[in-house]
């Protein structure tokens, strides 16, 4: 059975989409714990991050690196952190979230909400900086 | 100035210190979230991870692979999780984090105790699998 990331690439469910390309994908997660909060996952199913091949790993975290500078650049913030848990899907995705303090990496922390019309304002002003 | 790390890195402020090579150094987080908690750092001294070069990005990216693995089979836990916070030490730094719950991904969660002699342990337990 596909995971709902791959569900989402393949575009079977919604999502508010920042990128892609071939072997990647990034979009906002819909229970944000910053604005402009990113998951960035591989579209080769893998569940656990570090059972990806090698080469695909450095591929992802190079996508990261990029998907983190446009959201630097797009979302006022102090800095971009990474976050990888990873149990909450069975799909690898590494977090990516622009925080004002420290306090936000912090996975028990309320979510946020946002319209979709919000929502995609924010996937907008990302992808516009790729 | 040197930055902490640096200090560590060289010798004059001293760590538990799981592995090193000739680019990246790996060592037990002082104040761990959880037990086996270690930090990757690269020897160059940058401010910001996203600053590194390319080529020291992946390597460090790489270097943390290696070292998340060895802390999965040293220590009993669900998985292995990272972080990227960077605001405490101006030296990026990527936190590996071994998690039996997804609640202990958390900045804020109180700091574990150890003594020097269980840091040592744990440190020594990582480096076995390097």
């Amino acid at each position: 059975m596909s995971s709902i990331f791959s569900k989402i690439i393949e575009g079977s469910i919604p999502c508010h989409k920042i990128t892609e390309d071939e072997r990647h994908f990034a979009f906002l997660d819909i229970n944000p714990l910053a604005k402009g909060h990113a998951l960035v996952v591989p579209k080769k199913e893998v569940d656990y991050l570090f059972d990806l091949e090698n080469d695909d790993y450095l591929s992802l975290m190079q996508f990261v690196k990029k998907v983190s500078l446009a959201v630097e650049k797009a979302i006022f913030c102090k800095r971009v952190g990474l976050m990888v848990v990873g149990t909450e899907v069975p799909h690898a995705h590494v977090h990516v979230i622009p925080f004002a303090s420290e306090g936000q990496m912090c996975v028990k922390n309320p979510k946020l909400t946002f319209t979709s019309k919000e929502f995609e304002e924010i996937a907008s002003r990302i992808s516009n900086f790729l």
